[in-house]
């Protein structure tokens, strides 16, 4: 049983922060990091992808519709061919500060509204798959299982990864509950940290709904938004740690 | 005696257009393209690197200030470090549709208020050079002889590449006349062309004083923002051509 | 009878034109001011507002999503709290200005996705009608007839006005058929002029199926946004004045 | 003696925050709200005038270079006439808000960078003081004494109001030390609130050569953008009403 931990880092903007990504890089393995568009301006993301080579977490790119208003959490219907090239713009951003803290980019996670559409929405899945196959066909790319996302990037020839989410309730279909309904976000640590090791060890997770939803995450998805977040992702790292369930990176 | 052609390119952004970068495309031999800061969607720069490469032009990254409302033609007083992460940035972004394309980012121009200010500017001219290097040492930089920019640019270990205006006023130490000030671009294609001409034939151009001032460029930098500066350009290699100066690019 | 005609004004950004504005002035009674969100920079809504208001040519609001690199022309899932906020800060900027120029901003017309979504979308088209009414109740509202959003500002005692589009085509249910279909812009101009002094007399408008579409258009939208659609609308308002219905503005 | 208590408001952006405008409103008479050039989202300004107007706190424009990703605190050389025009954008979709709360906009503040430009920049000094006048005459205006902004402020007949920092240290000359300088900003309460005291008193503050500078401020700025600031604020009004000093709006 292998499992990476995943956490959007390099949220802020200019003078405005968001998480904890210093605490955060001691906790996960892969970082999702920000590339400008929803957030994540230039500063950031050199200060995130040197931070993140020196404590040995993977880079990946969390790209995300141009939304910096609405902190790319609203769905924007961008013509396929529009959104390939957003989609290399930001990888190549961010790949030149993690090229310079001497990795580079490893993965691609669409962010927000980007994640949630491409669930579904089959012209801008294939056109992200398409755009991360043009910029660099060895990337993994993660995603939430059955989406067409994954779908299609495999179809393409890139590594896919499944991943779950620690602290978001899901459907009965296995896909997110909207961040606009209530309970979209769990927030007790001791149940969080439950179902990441039920996830793990059973590939399982339980919707809004109660029925079981298989997901058989190879990486889970923490958050670290708030000081509560970075307490619960800690807990997440520990209870698996403490089951012999180190966390590893995929990519 | 070889000189090369430079012209500003992709400078449109969304539903703007600005100059017409396919007629330019078969004038020049280096095409400065726009990273997104002054102008330059992503859309323009999968486009716009693609025909350079199909028509063996050589692509180089036009970096600006963060200044889409003021075309980066206004100087920012932006702190040393923060530029440098702005000019990586966009380097990044661009290299990544010149590698789709088939090519990469082969030099570096900075762009508008920013070319200005480091002729003189010594931290913002360190720092440019600077991230250029950090993000490819091999990229050559082009400027104004004598700028802080190409003095600091040598200094770090990057290729220097000095160039003059083919249609620019300049002063009598050898700046460009501001293009706040009347005069300060030349509209009459025959002058234009003779002191091109004469720049790659004796090194020197006639300042708005009357004295003349050295130059000696490598490269020559027309325009092609309206119709009629398409024309100069094309009469311009034109009258080169005829002398059997073919323009070759540096990098 | 009679109609207004009117246009979208102010849509470059910065260096970037789009449309010849002051030749569409002695046109249009009507003008449709971008105000920043989609196009419109602040120097533009300057230099507009004040011929608008010397050629006598009322001043509306063409409020947008926040899109810059989409012109306002791609969907946006914004709640309909934070729409109806983008709507009054739109509204107000604008305003400065027109008030500046010694006239009010009159009207609103919603741009692009915006204009389309609503005609639809009960949640955005209540939420921009609740902005126009909390920001002025003495503002008309121009849209599409059988429009939510012309039903919602109604509901709440706005002033609603119906308008038909001289060159674009119609489906059979009276929705304009999208920009990304073939055929979705007329460029006839016998045809589009014929079009007008029909859905003048007799309200109707033939559709893509050949059906008619009833209309009623109390003002007309003429496009400028190149040199052909500024003859198309000077040869509309000819043919209208011809057969002595004078353009004439509703608010 | 009376004095105003004014802040900076509404400076978050989006998904992000800054400062507790809440809380500060509780404590200050006048309240700086950010326009949306270098923060403040619709929603925000919504909120904040919404609140400023319950709490019986004035609205002022804290209007900005258009710089959200340097929170408008470089210097941007803008031509004389666009800033103008930027001004005007701000002030009137602010307003919108403010009257829609039931007030309006009482007095306008430039923010960082400008603040600090047109103490000395004259061009832009009178820019920024015709578009206050050009938009409303009764506006009043808030800078630093001796500054050119209050010259061409009262020039074109605005009223001008002086103040002076409590947590910023200041030169001989009465000017701020640059925020990039070490000491500029002072953290000590009891010495904050005794430097507030005494430049109400006295209408003297001392500079960081220890010699005093007159400032004679009509209003006292204070900070909210860290908790540990929100209790300096709450004990500089202390201070103050326990000598009898109840802060008092000028506007």
């Amino acid at each position: 049983t292998v499992v990476d931990l995943n956490c959007d880092l390099g949220e802020g903007f200019g003078i405005w922060q968001l998480g904890d990504d210093d605490a955060l890089l001691d906790v996960v393995t892969s970082a999702n990091v920000a590339c400008g568009f929803h957030a994540g301006d230039p500063a950031t993301l050199r200060r995130v992808t040197a931070r993140a080579v020196e404590s040995g977490v993977v880079i990946g790119a969390q790209v995300s519709y141009r939304d910096l208003a609405g902190f790319g959490r609203r769905f924007i219907d961008v013509p396929a061919a529009e959104l390939a090239d957003d989609i290399v713009y930001q990888l190549g951003a961010l790949d030149g500060f993690a090229r310079i803290a001497g990795d580079r980019v490893r993965y691609v996670k669409p962010h927000g509204a980007l994640y949630n559409a491409i669930v579904d929405h089959e012209e801008q899945a294939a056109a992200v798959a398409a755009a991360v196959y043009d910029y660099d066909p060895e990337l993994a790319v993660l995603g939430l299982p059955g989406s067409q996302w994954l779908r299609h990037a495999a179809a393409v020839g890139l590594t896919t990864v499944s991943e779950a989410f620690a602290d978001r309730a899901y459907t009965a279909r296995g896909s997110l509950v909207s961040r606009r309904e209530p309970g979209a976000v769990l927030d007790d640590p001791d149940r969080i940290a439950d179902r990441c090791v039920r996830m793990v060890r059973t590939g399982l997770i339980t919707s809004v709904t109660g029925t079981d939803v298989e997901v058989r995450p190879r990486s889970i998805c923490v958050h670290g938004d708030t000081p509560g977040a970075v307490r619960i992702a800690r807990l997440v790292r520990d209870r698996l740690t403490a089951l012999d369930i180190v966390p590893t990176a995929f990519a």
